[in-house]
């Protein structure tokens, strides 16, 4: 099996240009009452064109069966093992409400609780605290706890009740318990350490008195008297693209976690756009910079299949089509078009469904013409390129870029 | 690559019913004096109709061109990794005639021979004994000998000159060598242990000393006047459905081989069906009850593959294909179809070929209508669900059944 220390030893450094256009939950799949997918509903000839002169085939995130999160869909398709690297949910948390993270830091999310006068945990969400509220209480929280010994804190607000934070120290660790009871009528937890290390011991002190020290701020407060911590996560350990593949890698999002991840395995992170016209413009604006991989990544489809709105995602479906000649006149070296994982509209939410992938190149064709008719998961099931690994898609793009030596004499 | 421990995490326990039919040697090849195969002779329509509305492909149950045994095939159909776990050879005789087996089992299979005035092996299969000779000293053996120390002994009569046996005792272990010579002409081989620990020197006297005790018993018989061993096989240790998948599983089966799979990686194992009919009206009856995992094994297909009648197989293809109404109107949540392995008439053996796999769900559609059109091996492989290792099927199932959560944030 293929390791990153193997392709490490045959990636060639060219100024050859990959774009990878990455429509979060594309693929879908059969909606009862239609009888077809959003991708057979919609219409998009400039899909079906350039599939027509594409290899195309589906691709498997992790494994039949399984769904991805974004994280292991993300990893995948930057050629990582989901199974072998993992992004934990704190950093993921953090990451989704952009927070900047650094390689010493310990992410967490939280809750705003109530506890009564007994400690024990009567509403694990403060009465779903409105924002606003949370956001002042944070604030609160963060002018008078900036440290705790010679640990840095950081947080930050999320939605209603929620928040997430870092311990900035290089000592910490993420072998320690939450404090979340995960059932009311319960007392908090004590946070303890799950391997007998100083180091252990050491997070699990700070963290224990970070929510001691927030206990006494919050003990006035009529509800949220009390923060319960979870998903306690290291900076992930994932080596760079750039020392994997001789890349350099550039990420164009709208959202903070997709940002984030892209960061993490040491892409450059464009800030600033707003809507798809925002992004499509940015990279043709990067196009003259010295890059030679391009991450654009796509939200609203993953949202609208969550959203269990099939017509809404085939109309998004839609006006993504619209983009491709843009895209196309930019003449990247490989274009590859795809998703991170499926996010049927039947589902209402991620699924295990294998995802449509498209490979495109300018150098070389990639498939015999005509192989495919229409950019869908039943065509390509069937297409050129089978079905494959998600882990695989750099590989291949890779390969039409003449980025990959040959192996072995 | 997935893990049964990751699965473990992904697990959930819903009352969504999976049924697999598993038929014995399913898939077949193309017979030089018919042109066609087995399923594309065979008329029938009720496995097209449901092939047109199911997720189809094929599977490859060990690896390419391995042909599998039903130990093998069988737990590649569970999930587990055939290469990774075996079931023993021994194992499998003891099972194949019906034998009890408990965890602390060390089983064996054994043949009647032949020896001279000077020990050496004339007859490895003392004329080929006939079977109700084998039964007359298995019954005289087992009579005599009912302990070596306190190892307890277990035997039963196979057909001709065969039978298999049982040492049970916690401290015997399968790291031992055969006393069977293999070739005639030579003196029986003592039995050594291959290992140096007690345990393995314990269990090495043992079955010295059993042979030594049978020789006595046996010196007056004409033709069968000594015992070889092989195969010694522990108990396997294999992690239960149930513990793996979080599924209450049920087998329903005719043979007792494959009831005793079942039994190995933690079914329920329905006994008194001689018949496929019987086998579906049990289905029906256990339908009510609180299993979500039905597997159901049918036997003929591959008895006919192996004994080279193509005509045969068709026939009982078309039999079993006027069960399948009676199995849908169950409502099953998934329905699985499937093989454990091939059993072409044309190799009139188990083959390496990939077995057709249908996967069908009441829930959710599991693929786009008429990809394709009928139930063969070339429209199966490029059906939808293309070419799979065995082993991913059961998370397919689950997946189709709400049972696997998702992997990550």
């Amino acid at each position: 099996m293929i390791t990153l220390d193997l392709i490490k030893t045959l990636a060639i450094k060219n100024d050859k240009k990959i774009v990878f256009i990455v429509i979060d939950g594309l693929g879908g799949a059969v909606h009862p009452s239609v009888g077809k997918t959003e991708l057979e509903v919609a219409n998009h000839p400039n899909l079906d064109n350039l599939a027509k002169e594409s290899l195309c085939g589906v691709a498997i995130p992790v494994d039949y069966g399984i769904t991805p999160g974004s994280g292991p869909g993300h990893l995948a398709l930057f050629g990582y093992d989901p199974i072998k690297y993992m992004i934990g949910r704190g950093i993921l948390e953090v990451l989704g409400l952009g927070m900047e993270l650094q390689e010493n830091d310990l992410a967490f999310r939280g809750n705003f609780a109530t506890i009564d006068k007994n400690g024990v945990v009567v509403d694990r969400r403060a009465g779903r605290l409105p924002t606003e509220e949370t956001v002042r209480l944070i604030d609160k929280i963060q002018k008078s706890v900036k440290k705790i010994d010679d640990v840095e804190i950081v947080l930050k607000a999320g939605k209603e009740h929620r928040f997430a934070g870092i311990f900035r120290h290089s000592k910490l660790v993420e072998t320690i318990t939450e404090n979340d009871p995960h059932k009311e009528r319960n007392k908090p937890h004590e946070i303890i350490p799950t391997v007998n290390t100083e180091e252990a011991q050491f997070t699990a002190k700070i963290v224990n008195k970070f929510i001691s020290e927030v206990k006494g701020l919050l003990k006035d407060e009529p509800k949220a008297n009390y923060v319960l911590l979870r998903g306690f996560a290291k900076y992930p350990n994932i080596p760079k693209m750039q020392e994997v593949y001789k890349l350099t890698p550039v990420a164009i999002a709208v959202y903070p976690m997709y940002k984030g991840i892209a960061k993490v395995v040491g892409m450059e992170v464009i800030d600033g756009c707003e809507t798809i016209e925002d992004e499509i413009k940015k990279l043709a604006e990067l196009f003259s910079k010295p890059y030679d991989f391009y991450y654009l990544h796509i939200k609203d489809t993953d949202k609208l299949g969550e959203d269990g709105n099939f017509e809404g995602k085939v109309k998004k479906i839609e006006e993504i089509d619209k983009f491709i000649p843009q895209i196309l006149a930019l003449q990247p070296d490989v274009l590859v078009i795809t998703g991170d994982h499926s996010t049927p509209a039947v589902t209402k939410g991620h699924s295990w469904h294998p995802v449509p992938v498209l490979i495109w190149s300018r150098t070389i064709p990639t498939s015999v013409k005509n192989t495919v008719e229409r950019f869908t998961e039943k065509e390509f099931s069937c297409g050129m390129l089978g079905h494959i690994y998600m882990t695989k898609i750099i590989l291949l793009s890779m390969a039409y870029a003449f980025k990959l030596d040959k192996y072995g004499a």
